[in-house]
């Protein structure tokens, strides 16, 4: 058995397996808690679920999943190439932006290669990097952010991607448009630059900019977008990359063709249209990131001005610091993120929830940092 | 930008696109059609949609889908572990069994080795080994069936993966169980077996077998099931590999952790329980397959006798007969499969449809043939 797996390309036997944020089921049973007061606020969704009309599109696409879906997303490109204006050729859907951050990969990574992006980023980067053979160059960041500057140090002859995210999870950190500009300006063109914009939608209107009108520019450049957090959908898997019409024929090569399920493609498309229950989603996030960074304000825990729908709170000085708060505040019923797999244990990431949930969240916390002692 | 795409690997840069089926709506919106009378019968789905517990599965996952599914999949493994009689541990989740072959491909493929597979077989097989790096070797078919001496031939030091299906996309030939045991006796133990069994539900009742027992007498085997088929559930997408827990373990290393959506994990959880629906869906395919093939011997076309819910059969003798009465079928509103690009371009692929699409079909091929003169 053994020489079977040792087989295995070294590179894919290194991985270590993703650990993906508990289920409320799990942790329910697990710990004997009531599943009705059990508050998640640990892998940013969208408290209020989603909208209604993408509510009405499931229960009319659910009628004919004994098909296929449309390989070719045919409908939802047709309305995402309006949306941008750009062609349907651009654009690429994937099962979730994890989907697109891994075909992005698949396409321009191999070994011998390698990817820079920042320490302190989002744990697919290094994950699908590795799983190509390809090698990670992991610029340090800067007071918790990007270091841009440092990216353009990283960028070698054997580079082929390069991955931003803005604004950045875990962090909450945001780069304004400028800056991105300027740096795409300096990146060689033969490296292609994913922009993962996951968490967009919650930018203030004086901090948005729509990096896919830049494409034409900067023909190296793949902005990467989400259903699953703004528009409510990370149940169902959605998203989508813009690029050149060459990037995107060579990732809908390694596409696999049915990737994105028929639900899926007929709720992002109603979801495209709810413009009301976008506002709202963005009313309740605002509302709930002040009510929560004014309450570490208060109790003097530092924390990082969030651009996201989280924040990331340091919760004490040792580095067991997050993951017993953590625990204390699951036993409370509460559930976060804690966040020493990004190299952060003296701090948790948490994810706005509804009034009421942001509330019980800072209820229990006095209480968990108790275990700090 | 030339320079940015032509720097993605040259095995990246070789993949031809995958060319699914059209989607019905397309077609109709091309020729004008009447959409309401247009029969599909191209994409061997399951004609009866899907069954009323995965209906009622998927209206009570819906409420929930602005949270993540559950990465692990801990609810859906844990009933195909005892339906099986395997550790959950053995079980890995995909966005469809195209998802599982692109796994088993990605853990165990790199630049430098090779896969085996039939002359006929289903086009994910070279697509997925090519998106590798790695090399295919494919046997030549015996008379359209998978010849597994020459696949015993063709093994060599760098194979790292061999696919078989039974029952095989596009032919229909069956491999009977002692068969596939033989190979697996004298298969070297380093090469994974992925036996793809997608169509299995629908063999007979004296041609079934459980290769699943199999796998603790031989570690190398995977068993790849499917939900689109008998199950109905194709528009969700979800399939499962049974394997040793060090093979799948590596596979949860290269899978995305979200692949399979939390509809498409409710629904399958519910289908596995409704037996009713999959006797009556194995009943429709018979009748139906019977029927075909009857029709077939009365007009003297040659056909290969179908173990699955398709049967392939032979509209001409020159080698663009196939797609000329594939299209004259369409221009009737009775949409099937041309199989050129598996290299059977005399041939046509028919899904065994409901009684009153089967006889739309039988109805329009007198017609239909009339185009090869």
């Amino acid at each position: 058995m053994s020489q079977l797996t040792d087989l295995a390309p070294q590179f894919i036997r290194a991985i270590a397996p993703y650990k993906a944020g508990k289920p409320v089921s799990d942790v329910v049973r697990e710990l004997g808690l009531n599943p009705e007061t059990v508050v998640k606020l640990a892998s940013n969704e969208n408290p209020l679920g989603l909208g209604s009309k993408a509510k009405a599109a499931i229960a009319q696409a659910a009628a004919d999943l004994g098909r296929y879906p449309d390989a070719n997303g045919f409908s939802l490109k047709a309305k995402l190439s309006t949306r941008h204006s750009v062609g349907a050729d651009q654009i690429t859907l994937g099962n979730g932006s994890n989907d697109v951050l891994e075909l992005a990969a698949k396409a321009f990574l191999t070994q011998g290669t390698n990817a820079v992006f920042s320490q302190y980023a989002f744990a697919v980067y290094p994950l699908a990097t590795q799983g190509c053979g390809a090698q990670s160059k992991v610029v340090p960041a800067a007071n918790l952010t990007h270091d841009l500057t440092g990216f353009l140090a990283a960028i070698d002859d054997n580079t082929r991607v390069v991955f931003i995210a803005n604004p950045n999870n875990p962090t909450g950190t945001f780069l304004a448009a400028d800056q991105i500009r300027a740096f795409l300006k300096q990146v060689p063109s033969r490296v292609l630059v994913v922009l993962d914009e996951a968490y967009n939608e919650f930018l203030k209107p004086e901090d948005q900019y729509d990096s896919t009108q830049w494409v034409a520019e900067f023909p190296n450049l793949l902005v990467s977008r989400s259903f699953s957090k703004a528009y409510g959908l990370a149940g169902l898997r959605v998203g989508y990359a813009v690029s050149s019409p060459e990037v995107a024929d060579l990732l809908n090569r390694v596409r696999q063709p049915f990737n994105v399920n028929s639900i899926a493609l007929a709720a992002a498309e109603a979801a495209l249209d709810d413009a009301e229950f976008l506002q709202l989603t963005y009313e309740t996030n605002q509302q709930g990131l002040n009510l929560l960074q004014s309450a570490f304000e208060r109790m003097g825990l530092p924390y990082v001005p969030s651009y996201g729908n989280f924040v990331l709170v340091k919760v004490g000085n040792s580095d067991d610091a997050g993951l017993k708060v953590f625990d204390a505040l699951q036993r409370l019923g509460v559930i976060v993120r804690p966040v020493n797999n990004y190299g952060l244990p003296q701090w948790l990431r948490i994810s706005i929830g509804l009034p009421a949930e942001n509330q019980r969240f800072l209820d229990a916390l006095p209480e968990a940092l108790k275990v700090l002692g």
